[in-house]
């Protein structure tokens, strides 16, 4: 959490991650995050990853700082609710991000009639207004075809899904965007962007397409190789693995140099003809180079390994898995201001990420946990929605609103 | 391009894939974003793809649409020279990104002496200051451990610098942020992140160290499989591969009604004495779900079963290289207006994405090409700068700065 965008407001109506996670950023920079969700919970109120308890650890990531309200859209008058909510006074409020746009009512030709300077960003899934999720558009754009160990005969997927996390990003960027024109020029904004288009155009971006197109030729499965210069994974002497780079021109003679292998390697250039200070050649050559650094690493545990990587400026990480890493690994603890460890009620214990920025003006603050279900309904219909407490019991003896508790009836609060 | 951004300019000292993704993201925009680099080239200069030609695609697509200044920053006057860029007066300036923070004289402290009000923006690898990239990163973090084929014994990269793309994106948004409080408040600002910390932090968003934390357990490798839900892939009748979706309840029911396996799905239900309308027992019975589906779209050339998952409101794609995907894909042509295939001279023809977004208030504009290096030298030296000709002539004839010719001489434009 920091504040330098505290004063803001953003309803947020979302499942699963790229727009949720937009709302976290935004939450997590000090803006005040309103999502909304229907009764029992979205559709991503159950995914996977679960605690042990079978609540969602995902839920729980993903829209922490936030605030929650849950309403029976399917009643005009909850459909009524939500537009409200969204279009609501305020400077720095009028401000909505959603996947889960439905024409006709929650849309912006419908919204902006209620507040016209109203600017929502709408992510879909694909430009024909398709439903896509990162596991279609990853291996539709042959990023698994490029993906696995060398000779392996099929796609191989990524197991995070990274689109969504760019596409989230990209929501928070344009949302962003559109406030500042709207701060100088006053006008509302219709903002669209699909998880293929982010996808596709990143992977021109990268130059990934310019090269099939200009070859004709897909790039080649290169299993934990670094693409188009040298970085590759090495077991130790205890059976560590660790990844070294071999990128720039003093990251390769570093490596070299600390290897003592200087000699091999102008053989290797002697024979090959190829000069081993173009980035280029030391792809073409990575499995005789990989020949020649092997054994060095083979010879050593970790431990001497990544001190003498240190020492030489070596680019290098461990190799781990996630609980190794949690373990081991003190940048995924207290120690980085990054993280809290905190408890959760009948869930349990476990280090919680606030914002990766910091901003030098404002302190890193303590993340704030997601909330239950519903737990700020009545706040929100009274400080945002402006209903009084006569129109909001009813709304609760109704069924069109519920607090966070799971029965029908009012909060306690 | 669009003009969201227009007036804006920001100022870029990078290389690779994060700070380079984030300007290109201001410059379409409509952002003017100076990016500097020493004279022959900043360390991206010859990043692989290449074009048949040996130019980087790399660099051409990530640097699109800025202007380019090569200036030799060992000598003090160099220095000097970028110092009084980044600062120059504006005031939508006075805005920097860079992944080459040097202490001393490219850094805040230094930097906002010329210009109180600067908002600078660094990445760094990881908090204690050492390089770290994409390829470190992920592993050090357990993404590879958790990614490939089931059983398969070795941690699998992904081939995309996911974690670069996410943290370039972060670098907007934070640089956004910072601008806005900026604007109200009048103050500067010292903005960092690491790539290791996005990383890092998204991973705990998505419940991925709270489940690692709580279970004590890494994530099995599970293939191609959607985890936590259903979704596979599935080879067709043609020998293409398609896939397949039912993470959603609807997406399940619609998956089983249009391969007519209700019957077979009742029985695998009743045998395992699991609901398959709880997402997680789609996971859990994957296998078996497979092996009752695979038969379906084994008999069904893909034409066909695109059509029946169209029909049906299934939730799919089809899985390609990148080749079979510009070949085949509308979504990547000049149909899609994200795209404009363009002629780049020397290299040759392919489409180029614009940015993903669109904006209601500004129509999309044609992509601007990347600037040979050092094409915008003298501009920024004059408009930015502010030296008059007699100045920037002893530049170029004292080899400080250099234009878009490979000699040392002033650019005749």
């Amino acid at each position: 959490m920091s504040q330098i965008l505290k004063g803001m407001r953003v309803v947020e109506g979302s499942a699963f991650v790229a727009v949720p996670l937009a709302g976290l950023t935004l939450a997590q920079m000090g803006a005040e995050v309103i999502r909304f969700d229907r009764i029992g919970g979205g559709l991503d109120a159950t995914r996977w990853p679960l605690a042990p308890n079978g609540s969602s650890l995902f839920w729980d990531g993903l829209n922490k700082g936030k605030k929650s309200i849950a309403v029976d859209m399917k009643t005009p008058e909850g459909k009524e609710l939500i537009s409200r909510i969204i279009t609501a006074p305020g400077e720095e409020a009028g401000l909505f991000i959603t996947n889960l746009r439905v024409n006709g009512w929650m849309d912006h030709p419908t919204l902006s009639k209620l507040r016209e300077d109203l600017i929502m960003v709408t992510l879909m899934g694909d430009r024909k207004g398709r439903p896509q999720v990162d596991y279609t558009v990853n291996p539709a754009l042959g990023v698994p075809d490029m993906t696995g160990p060398e000779g392996h005969d099929a796609p191989v997927a990524h197991a995070l899904p990274a689109w969504d996390v760019a596409a989230g990003n990209m929501v928070v960027s344009a949302l962003l965007a559109a406030e500042r024109h709207r701060l100088r020029h006053g006008t509302g904004q219709d903002v669209e962007l699909t998880l293929k288009d982010v996808a596709a155009a990143t992977l021109g971006h990268l130059g990934v397409l310019g090269e099939a197109a200009l070859t004709g030729k897909s790039r080649p499965k290169c299993g934990n190789a670094l693409y188009g210069a040298y970085g590759q994974d090495f077991v130790c002497d205890d059976g560590k693995r660790v990844m070294i780079i071999g990128l720039t021109d003093r990251q390769w003679r570093g490596l070299v140099k600390m290897t003592g292998t200087e000699a091999a390697m102008q053989r290797l250039a002697s024979a090959s003809g190829r000069d081993l200070s173009d980035e280029g050649n030391r792809f073409r050559l990575r499995d005789e180079i990989t020949g020649i650094l092997k054994p060095w690493f083979a010879a050593r545990p970790s431990a001497v390994v990544a001190r003498a990587c240190d020492a030489a400026g070596v680019t290098w990480s461990q190799v781990r898995s996630v609980p190794e890493a949690l373990a081991e690994d003190p940048d995924l603890s207290d120690d980085n201001p990054v993280f809290t460890t905190m408890d959760h009620p009948g869930v349990g214990r476990y280090p919680v990420p606030g914002s990766p920025v910091s901003f030098s003006g404002y302190p890193r603050e303590t993340p704030v946990q997601a909330p239950v279900l519903g737990a700020q309904t009545e706040e929100i219909l009274a400080d945002v929605a402006g209903l009084d407490g006569t129109e909001i019991a009813r709304l609760f003896d109704a069924g069109i609103v519920r607090g966070p508790h799971s029965g029908g009836t009012r909060s306690a609060a």
